[in-house]
């Protein structure tokens, strides 16, 4: 599969999205993609809020301004740091749901769909606006919230490689 | 592409490789793949260090015992925090590499490659170990180690999706 980099290069931030819904079993489609990621230990410290009603939509982008584009669909992805590999000096649980979150994007691309990733945590005043907005209990992390829709714009494909970035067998 | 999710699927951890060398080409794809994905804010916090010398290797294994699989490359996925959207209660830039780990793992899929993305961050001793082996200055973080080479085990592509794990409008 050649164009696997094209796929991976057409994935762009969308953010003006078609009034149509996107049909239940896609956003599964989607979730199917999330799940298929590696998570340190297999612990898979993953969960999943898909809001898809207007009043709910309306009600999530109110304590998240800089997510107010008119997606008709939204995906939470959440971690749960307790279920997470777990070390003394840290946890594992945002390497996990942002794994779990490209794949999430990939697919969507592949499927026709446009996202964009807006970020919740580290912000904590976000992380807690979005948890009562949702009813996540405290030890349910909101990582990010995945806009989902049929894209109103285009954007070309690309890749933002630096040669600059790239050293070889040493830094 | 509806063929998308079968390719993030059959995305699985490699841990037995064939000997033969992956071609400079093909580990550039893979880091063009890698900054395909998208950062907080665009910051792209990233840097690469690629290691396919068999010394080099094997400098870096002997200090991460549990990445010993015989891969003849590794792809060393850093961070800049300094460089990436940082907000006053943490740093989003775990996230972006992340993304960038998890599109360099879907590339290698599709292009025929094996890989599995083996920790280093928030371990500090792997952290420091894997600094001094490949001359990284202090700001530059070693995230994770991914081993990349044609696989010699075969495993059925698969999710793990679980029902249980969706939400649908609140939790």
């Amino acid at each position: 599969m050649k164009d696997v980099l094209q796929l991976i290069f057409s994935r762009r931030s969308i953010r003006q999205y078609q009034p149509r819904p996107v049909p239940r079993e896609l956003l599964i489609d989607l979730l199917r993609a999330a799940m298929a990621a590696p998570s340190a230990v297999d612990k898979q410290p993953w969960e999943f809020v898909v809001v898809t009603r207007p009043e709910r939509m309306a009600e999530l982008q109110a304590v998240l301004p800089y997510a107010r584009y008119n997606a008709p669909a939204a995906i939470v992805v959440c971690g749960v740091p307790e279920r997470a590999q777990n070390e003394p000096t840290g946890s594992y649980w945002v390497q996990d749901c942002s794994a779990a979150t490209e794949n999430l994007l990939i697919a969507a691309t592949g499927l026709g769909l446009g996202t964009v990733w807006t970020g919740v945590y580290p912000v904590t005043e976000r992380v807690q606006a979005v948890q009562k907005v949702l009813g996540l209990p405290e030890g349910v992390i909101p990582l990010g919230v995945i806009l989902v829709g049929y894209p109103a714009e285009e954007k070309p494909p690309r890749t933002q490689y630096r040669e600059d970035r790239v050293h070889w067998e040493q830094y």
